[in-house]
């Protein structure tokens, strides 16, 4: 009854901790409830799976930052992609309209994945991962494309609701050369 | 610069290890981001600061997860909703539409608040504070309440992405009397 | 000028207190609306036409009545849904996203033309009946799919408005053998 | 349990072939489901109870037409509408933009009314029978904006789905005398 | 770098007095914003490429003028649709809904077109092109569809926001025969 | 029947071309349309009238070319703001979320109405002006938020359209020192 596309990982490859509080659960319950199938979507995993690069990532929290109107995360993270991707105008066009960045085609694809993710997420079928799969993407990558920006729709809410400002410092980074 | 709301709290006061991960950041950066004002808003972290009775968490949990389409979160969640509250109707009411079900006024607002943070983050300002101060939650039960949201806004989206379903056992939990 | 797929009835073939009321309305205003077309679609008609089966047409309302957020007719038609269908978890799985629920890929197909009829009328065309077709459907089918959205679009905006809410014993129907 | 605003009926006041229907339900289901609540929200009953004029009914009709995007009963009773209130303009005011029609404070607190229920009767309130209040409607007035409301939704829905056109008279009537 | 579809006009087409303004700008930014590009676009211009009727061009203004809810544009410049095009019904059926109106298939692909212009036109790409060209438009009338709706919908938002009225003449123009 | 905010001015007080132009259509069609009512909404009247700064102007186009995913305008005139208002970090903040950037309540106030005439000019009614009149602004503030706001909007249309891309030097541009 759990998704066919990502099985329920065997308990003894759990780390110990999680393989515990699993069957403390399963002893209390009396089943084990399905979302441990995704107990290693710990923050720690995020972005360990796939062949995603880092820029690559960052283009996924740029993008889906701008649009939940995150100011924190789009400035903050605009500034890491600028530096990992060596690409000063990036972060500003993702933000903008991602459509018009200049990215590749399975950038593109990679993106509109997130999008979507990000704002609707219940919609996601089989035809949005034969998308990724036509620019070479495999399902641990969708896994993580999905992760990054789950997670980031958490720091968003987060970040907003809360009024955090990024510092001044990010808004410069990685559009002129660092200072020697 | 950072949130008056929340602010950024002493270093000494973190846990050891995040503090020694924040000082690295700022020996490589020259600055500390912002965001690790919001250090103690790790998973551990939710749901420790406010209030909030056990059954209201779940409730924030039922109703977002409702708005936000997944059927694992609404379903498990509901099944835990109805059990901490003893009221066996109440998931499907806040589930279906939470303005509708039998809540007090106090948790009518608290759910309010929460389908904000779920949906228009960017959006929220003193007034939704002030209204939230009306039924006597403070900052910490705001901060509590978008934090629920935020990381089940994650959740949903993973469950949701990855077509987790929910354990036959939920759909009933709580609605009968427990076997004996 | 009028509908092509629904051509209008024959005056002769409709009851006789319609044919009669249509006539005085010709000798009135010097011609017959078009909406007597849609004469038959009284609210004893709806449901007559097709070959739905009872479970497939309290699925349509379940899943449309949620889109709607009416908690009368989500769980009133919920238990239904359950006891025609002897499928004690369709209805949550329908009212949080039919399209993670345990139905046929023609059922899908049924409510997505059902979603399209609730949310957007003013958009369906043609490929929208072709989707239906494909799965066997045809246009008396098609139309009482409509008719049951639109029907239950009355009941929906009725109860919301004025605030009914479902007795308590819908809450637990079809999920639980019926006592004897 | 049902709503204190329009409480039940009792059932020795409804007509003879309802309170039939009503007990047999009782008999079978072990209960009266509170849609018999309702039970006067019959087609015939639509328009019935309050003091709204021809006029405004009309009125309720063209605009929550337009925003369905309903041709048929834009075009048609939009004629209706110019002839009550023998207004030429009006109707085209009021499908375009209600807010900018050249109607009594009184009408613009309907129409709003009516546009909720049409858009969002989940979200209806007590604010908005104030709202109705200030201006001199009472509850069966409000029942009746809500009832032609959602009457026509349905209308709306079957004759843009079933590709229903305006009979051409209706375009011109109201507009210039009738022809002697 | 500027849009391989509308290259970059060479300066000594421009007219001399926008050259003249164009090279100031060049001698105070030090370059030449690529906004120049769009040189031709002025109000004067708006209409003058295409290969596109009178009629059809007030068709894209009163469909998009409808879908931005502009009381002034759809009544006046409906008047001069009907006018145009000698229908005197089509005005009303594109306002309420172009999909249901007496038009070509080229016609109706051009207003999806401007509707898209009108709505969503950071989504604008190659395929809305193509269906464009499908139906023998080409890049030139493409860029007069969006234009006028561009440029409406700059007279939409003033319009309303000015509460300015249609006068009554235009109501009743082009539905009779002009008096003589 | 026009605007009472907005009188129509004096025939003789328009530009000549103008004042020949509206005489021409009387002749023609028998009466003045109202649209010349704004007759001075002309490209070159554009931003002419109210006490707005040019980093205000400015501010409004960032803001609302943001609102509306237009590349082109948020880089370009997002470049001029950092310059007018000589804040480096202000730009990103007014795309992003202007409800987070470093302005003043009275910029807040003007922002919060551009977005409204961006987003829902049909629903401009007095609350919006008395909202500006709170701030100092007068009616012809208002005009040019809403102008500046409408004219842009049609440059987004058409930017985004074309695909035309921002100048590499916008983006740095006001973020640094000007090199001497």
């Amino acid at each position: 009854m759990t998704s066919a596309r990502y099985p329920l990982p065997d308990l003894n490859t759990l780390p110990e901790d999680i393989k515990t509080q699993v069957l403390a659960v399963q002893e209390k319950a009396g089943f084990i409830p399905n979302v441990y199938h995704d107990a290693l979507m710990t923050p720690e995993a995020v972005g360990r799976r796939s062949g995603l690069s880092k820029g690559e990532r960052e283009m996924i929290v740029t993008t889906t930052s701008a649009a939940n109107q995150c100011l924190y995360c789009v400035v903050a993270h605009g500034a890491i992609l600028r530096i990992y991707e060596k690409k000063p105008m990036l972060a500003d066009q993702v933000a903008v309209n991602h459509r018009k960045a200049d990215i590749s085609a399975r950038q593109r694809a990679m993106l509109d994945f997130a999008m979507k993710v990000c704002q609707a997420s219940h919609e996601i079928e089989d035809a949005d991962f034969e998308a990724l799969h036509a620019h070479g993407f495999d399902d641990e990558d969708a896994w993580d494309i999905a992760a990054i920006t789950a997670f980031f729709g958490l720091s968003n809410r987060m970040a907003s609701f809360s009024g955090m400002t990024p510092n001044p410092e990010f808004y410069l980074m990685g559009r002129v050369p660092r200072p020697t």
